[in-house]
């Protein structure tokens, strides 16, 4: 891509409503665009993040036995009904038609149509275990959204749901999922914290995978044993604010939730009476397991980590590209060698940013540090001079000039 | 994908209110489900085939010079009051919030979004032409839904928007994104005839792409000498229903439209007062062209126009996948070859589903026809016995015995 050509372009008049630095910095970079309160478009460069973490869900979703499909966010008034919920959960949207006086539900979560679905497809205990997810938009009628990307009136979720011939069952998949879990944390460059956490009345099983820092909106208490609990149960549990654990010293953090793990039990089978025959021709009830990840939510914790004063520090896997090629002036070494690099890095398919703006050295280098992908190269006479091009790490700092076939090797 | 742990199977059942062929065989081979009327959830071989839909789309629109992003489905009532279309649409679906009495509006369209978003971006002359697409589910409070997913109150949808110096500028790219749609249907297996149509008060350029098929809710005129036009403008043009070429005979169709082109003018730059700053320094308005396909629309068009009384025939590009193994029989030989079989596909890269259900041959067999892949391959004793398996070609029925290793090579 030319950075010429580019629709979204860095910015630098950010309105100060937006407090959080992951709005911040991922508006100033072009990666994002407020609609409106907890409502964000996503620009080509966001987009291409989006879709580098939702890769990292999908490969480590079907490497589960996850079977992707697509639910609809308009859902039927009276399964929301049948659980409850349509009265029962103060974010959820309504909307109402024009024709017939109907109301549709606008999904928050779908339990209430995968249970209905899945209906159709589980008759015998040999249908089952089942795994299905999808990458999804969902919807919260949010009283307050002033955290950037952390919490939206609309975000990306991924949402797993599994069915399960009994509580062994779904117990033994929990497990499977917590190694997924933490698989995709890990190659997001997440250090997330697998937290107790309140599974409601129907759960003792319920963890929230919490990442630690400043603009978090949840506390939790984590010990040296490797004990972690959200305050929220720690208070239930101990009944003031103190956690439970006896065996370290404890410390106490702001964290932003990037993920939960429920074992349903029947809270949701029951309702739609989903069951199964057994091997003896017995009628048994289904038990499930749910399992999200806020994938929007999960690019504004990565920015929240991993930035410094000069903009965002992409881990390599989501960066939207891996290149940011900068061409400091016009001279004809300095043409023909940045045409030889982006040729070289379209042979070997490593993905670039092409600038080719002939703006300052100052601009082009401070928006190259904005956006925060992994390589920068600059081709410049000095470079050139000096043997090849110059190439900077943004994580480290790290700054050397390079021949440039050697350089592709490297990348 | 072994075909016993499918989360969706083929069903029998399928519900009589389901009228249109399109939802009929979807439903039964285990593409789609109805969740409600107008709303369906895609199952796992279903969203295979939208996303070969999309990527087939997001091809043709990255090489005409596209760029993805991805706006929200949730919008502000202002932009929608701005362009007069919040009390003009009856379309829309208005969602009130719980909180502050505010309400938003749930996006049939994105004009709305698009033109505020381009106007944090477009300035001068410079930041001109501009072509952003987006692939997104869109929402129409539709009075009847009965179509499948033709007519859909959620749907998927491909909606790209072009920004324009002037007149002529959107007139040329107007012609760009011709050719891409021309381009876009041949590759889904779709004669789309290019019709004219209304374009509203605003614009005399406007053309839809139709489909001509029995289930096709809209009426087009073709002549002979190539021309095409919609009834709906044939009548005001004519001030009858008879249509206006005088080159040749015309015939009369139902079509299904999978596709339209707009030239909006200043249609929507207007209300926002989107303008750029021209060479000589000048506030000049920009001129915007829309462009939209139906992405779950020409799914289902797809399969009214290319299946017969046994299932579905997906054209190569479409397919969820290329072929459908069939084992029968669980000989020592046949278990091995079909191992083989799947180990070779594997290799090269070419999709399959294998049915491992063990049942018989013809339950098999009408599974294999009704969900349509291109490539049925049967290994049996009797196909061993005659020196490999048997090819059949679903389009064709063709079918021949076939050495395995010569059959990879072929597909």
């Amino acid at each position: 891509m030319l950075m010429s050509q580019q629709f979204a372009s860095t910015r630098k008049d950010v309105s100060e409503e937006e407090v959080s630095v992951n709005a911040q910095l991922l508006t100033k970079a072009g990666y994002v665009e407020k609609v409106m309160a907890g409502v964000y478009a996503f620009l080509p460069l966001g987009l291409r993040v989006l879709r580098n973490i939702e890769e990292v869900v999908r490969e480590e979703m079907d490497a589960a036995g996850g079977q992707e499909l697509l639910m609809p966010a308009l859902h039927p008034k009276e399964y929301w009904e049948a659980t409850g919920r349509w009265g029962g959960l103060d974010v959820l949207f309504k909307v109402p038609s024009q024709h017939g006086g109907r109301e549709y539900a606008l999904g928050p979560s779908h339990e209430e149509i995968v249970v209905p679905l899945a209906q159709k497809f589980i008759h015998s205990y040999r249908d089952l275990p089942q795994y299905v997810y999808q990458i999804q938009s969902k919807f919260r009628d949010e009283p307050r959204a002033k955290s950037g990307i952390l919490r939206g009136r609309e975000f990306m979720m991924k949402d797993l749901y599994s069915f399960h011939v009994d509580e062994d069952d779904m117990h033994a998949y929990y497990d499977v999922m917590k190694i997924a879990y933490s698989n995709v944390f890990t190659r997001c460059g997440l250090n997330a914290i697998e937290t107790e956490a309140s599974g409601g009345t129907f759960s003792e099983f319920s963890h929230e995978y919490q990442v630690v820092t400043e603009s978090g909106e949840d506390i939790i208490f984590t010990c040296e044993c490797g004990y972690a609990v959200n305050r929220e149960i720690a208070k239930v549990q101990s009944g003031d604010e103190c956690p439970l654990c006896k065996k370290g010293v404890i410390n106490e953090h702001k964290a932003i939730e990037v993920g939960n793990i429920f074992s349903l039990h029947r809270k949701y089978s029951d309702p739609f009476k989903l069951r199964y025959t057994d091997e003896s021709g017995v009628q048994q009830p289904v038990y499930m397991g749910c399992y999200g990840i806020g994938i929007s939510r999960l690019m504004g914790a990565v920015v929240e980590v991993h930035h410094d004063d000069k903009g965002i520090v992409w881990p390599e896997g989501l960066a939207p590209y891996q290149v940011h090629v900068v061409q400091l002036g016009d001279d004809e070494d300095v043409v023909k060698s940045t045409q030889t690099l982006i040729k070289k890095l379209d042979k070997v398919g490593v993905s670039y940013m092409y600038d080719d703006r002939k703006l300052s050295a100052g601009a082009m280098f401070a928006d190259a540090d904005l956006i925060g992908a992994p390589h920068r190269v600059v081709v410049s006479d000095r470079s050139l001079k000096n043997g090849g091009v110059e190439h900077t790490v943004r994580s480290s700092g790290d700054s050397k000039v390079i021949d440039i076939a050697q350089l592709v090797k490297e990348l």
